[in-house]
């Protein structure tokens, strides 16, 4: 019945891998040592489909090998920052078989620092501070050349001020009241793809972007900057980061909304000036937005 | 500045919405009643950009009108399912404006039950039942026919024989030993493509769907049905659905693969018979694939 | 220094142990297979403190041994309860050695339930059915009997009548208005202690436990029974438990409200009869009581 | 039946309260905004149970009084320190009505710090830093003075040297091998009596117990502290925490030992030094302590 049937299906996709494959990578430099700990996510796709059509598993490298993969990978050319190692793991699948048509690596790092003080640095001893996650992905066809994705999540700011929303629009289910001065939280996510793999600092363009979006979110230190919508906040950081970053040809930004609003105490007979808020688990509102370098062959 | 760099680059996409739009519905059919709760994440994308570009927001349905709307349509259209009452929610904000591009809706509904004894139902009273969640989205551009998806996720499902994975490929890497006989323990995720809109009993066919995925992975009750690989497992459940929902067009499925591996008992004098077994938290294998009726245009 | 301030100091409690020990117990009986799958969290109580306060670990049975020793357990004693399992364990250690004060584990099980169509079960699959959790902890002292909890968590009910609040305190921060008939949701929190430890039929106790809490919440399957509070409702419940079960010697209960509101929409010109509901991910009301069977001394 | 039985029972401990009652407390001194983000649970015990036995609610302050009255005294008393506001919800509890015995706040404060360049702090934008979560719980009897704990959790530390566990007992059940050098990793959990309530600084103490725990972990920058095991570290906190922060009274640390393994390469022909190894999700060891100051009526 089944078999019947399979004559009339085709296959859009197919893919397998090892998922949340962890490591933790120590290079020592004498008595300094230092760490990148990673979680990746490897997918590869086959030539042939005969693993799901009849069973023969014999093009299958198994997962636990792709598991091992990456560990020896780390081992043998060592982990300096989570997209090139991502780069050498897409790398060994494409050339070390000829049956694999593409590789993808998502990789995250653990937010590891070195423990500071006074502007020195401990020798050999870390604290888990996750203000922001980093994480990349890695793309490559057989014979192609891989596309390379940085991002940044779980980054969650608020300002008390300098921020508002006004001259909507209204319908007959618009309640909202028109806010000059709100607090505004979000927790960004952003993902931004490099126009070329080599000879990039992954490094100091993650933290270029990072900057450049709590800047704009924050504005100087004095007085901040007013935000008139979430939107304008986060297409003003994307132009700016593509300003500062050559190497980012592309960018995505995700910004919640996570609302505080003004607890009404009228009823208690209370005055709350903007004192107590309440902040909301859920619904949360969310403006996303894709901007790139303006394609030349368009102008 | 900002401004200066504006010239130079594109929108690639925008949009925004509200997420996390919890509503319960409530059906009284006399002393019967009937409940859905859901949640929901509805984005739209606006003709133009200028809140984007110039923070007009004149424009801009705030987030908290669309969450009102959700509300409201619930009141106004009932909630008979989640697919149905997202189309009605894409619907809305094509038809209640001329500005709005796109309009799309993911939901998932809370799997209460009724409480049941000796297959009579209670009246009122619900149990959260979480064995597989039940979700889908509606995408609708303006002018255009929605897309509906449907999908389960998080049915996890363990059998203790009628597993096995022989006959792979092995390379420097490979440590792995053939398993004749193994534990398989799967958490589904499946989503699938109408194809059609109307006159669809979704309740029927997501049920259909959930079955058949049970029963490829279960088998027979008295004897099961042996698994050579994931792989095949997952795509034979495939050609069934489509076999079995002709509205079904098109069903991705992933199947991670959460390993028990048997404990090595030896160094402490125990031989373990496969009786006690070690669930590992991480790394999963994870294997995918989408499966779509055979394009006519293509034969 | 700390050396000096060693001397004014002292112990007020120590323990060490392993947590989250994960097993996956088969039995085969012919084709049938019976599964638990279990996490345990063992600790122990030594004699000495020299390790805490010398760096002498020569007392220490390390963690990875307590690990070693749950699976070498489950092989040699099988895996009928978690309960009879967490005795063996306890036995154990108080056993094997003249050092150990106390032994204390706590255990859980995962909620797996086999396949089952028209009343048949399979015969080796099984699906992941979350609809309550059980565990249980015991805890044990040197020459000493152990105590046994059992307790079930995270089942979640909901009713949508037969529930109200009125007749309540009213204070200058009082708004709440009173409510004759109100949506009732919560997630029941359960744990007793046995009066005995042999002889007790610990899988029949918590179901009985487990139907009688559902029992008392949701009422007659036509008419449902009315609660004018959750304290009320909760005290029924555990009098009922005392009743039903005589192994149970004292329970405790939280039964937190998980509130869903009725959404004004006067606002937006419509009349919410109480169809469509606010489900609040926070805050909840919480209400908790433990009871016991009268004691004769006090009589 | 459940009435004749009630005759049978008596009440261990009864409670009620709101749980995950949030706010965002905000202090403007001119353009300077300080905040404290916290969420509580509010626990009350009443004299009489007749809420219990008959459904009687006359003596309840309801749950959602209980929350208006966290934001009434937000407003009315201003937040300097969750410990200060705890100790002014217990307070307005046991004062405000005759008929409270007990009330128990637990409170968390939300890790956001002020953003900073270069030492400046920014006037009103923030980062949310959990590199430490803050928690304090304040009890209090009718007619009693109120009890304080602080407490800090989820601070997670690595260091990749100075850290063995050697000499420790073994049996027929320890695989363990002896690590003269090995990584460590916890998680610290502390909480800490104090011995008085006013004129205390919580937040200096709370930094004060923060900075010492790092203290130890890590030694001195350039060459850090060697651990003999998990037990010594923590008294070694314990005891210099008592002889730096004269308020505390007593002092309880959890230091989970989370496993970081050498991967073995062996069987791919590769030799790792220790710089390739994998982050068990679990089981993890789990050491703790409770250490006071000597009570003079002992000696």
């Amino acid at each position: 019945m089944a078999t019947a049937s399979a004559q009339n299906v085709e296959f859009v996709r197919t893919g397998y891998g090892k998922n949340i494959v962890k490591v933790l990578y120590i290079r020592r430099e004498g008595i300094h040592h230092y760490i990148i700990e990673l979680k990746a996510d490897v997918e590869l796709t086959l030539k042939s489909r005969k693993d799901y059509l009849t069973g023969d598993n014999s093009d299958i490298i198994p997962t636990d090998t792709i598991k091992n993969t990456v560990h020896a990978l780390a081992k043998l050319k060592g982990v300096k920052t989570i997209e090139q190692f991502s780069l050498d793991i897409c790398h060994h699948f494409l050339t070390s078989f000829n049956h694999v048509l593409r590789a993808k690596v998502y990789m995250e790092e653990a937010p590891w620092r070195k423990l500071e003080k006074n502007g020195a640095e401990h020798a050999h001893a870390f604290i888990f501070s996750p203000e922001a996650w980093r994480f990349c992905d890695v793309e490559q066809n057989l014979n192609g050349a891989p596309v390379v994705h940085s991002g940044m999540k779980d980054m969650k700011v608020l300002k008390t001020t300098q921020s508002g929303f006004v001259g909507f629009l209204r319908d007959r289910f618009t309640t909202l009241q028109e806010a000059k001065d709100r607090c505004f939280c979000t927790s960004v996510y952003a993902r931004w793809r490099y126009n070329k793999v080599q000879n990039i600092d992954f490094d100091a363009a993650w933290k270029c972007v990072k900057e450049t979006i709590i800047e704009k979110f924050a504005g100087p230190y004095d007085r901040g900057e007013y935000s008139p919508s979430v939107q304008k906040t986060l297409y003003d950081t994307q132009v700016l980061v593509l300003d500062r970053v050559p190497e980012v040809e592309e960018i995505e930004i995700i910004m919640p909304n996570q609302h505080y609003f003004t607890i009404d105490m009228t009823k208690m007979g209370l005055t709350n000036k903007d004192e107590v808020l309440l902040p909301l688990d859920s619904p949360s509102g969310n403006i996303t937005g894709t901007v790139r370098r303006k394609q030349l062959a368009k102008l």
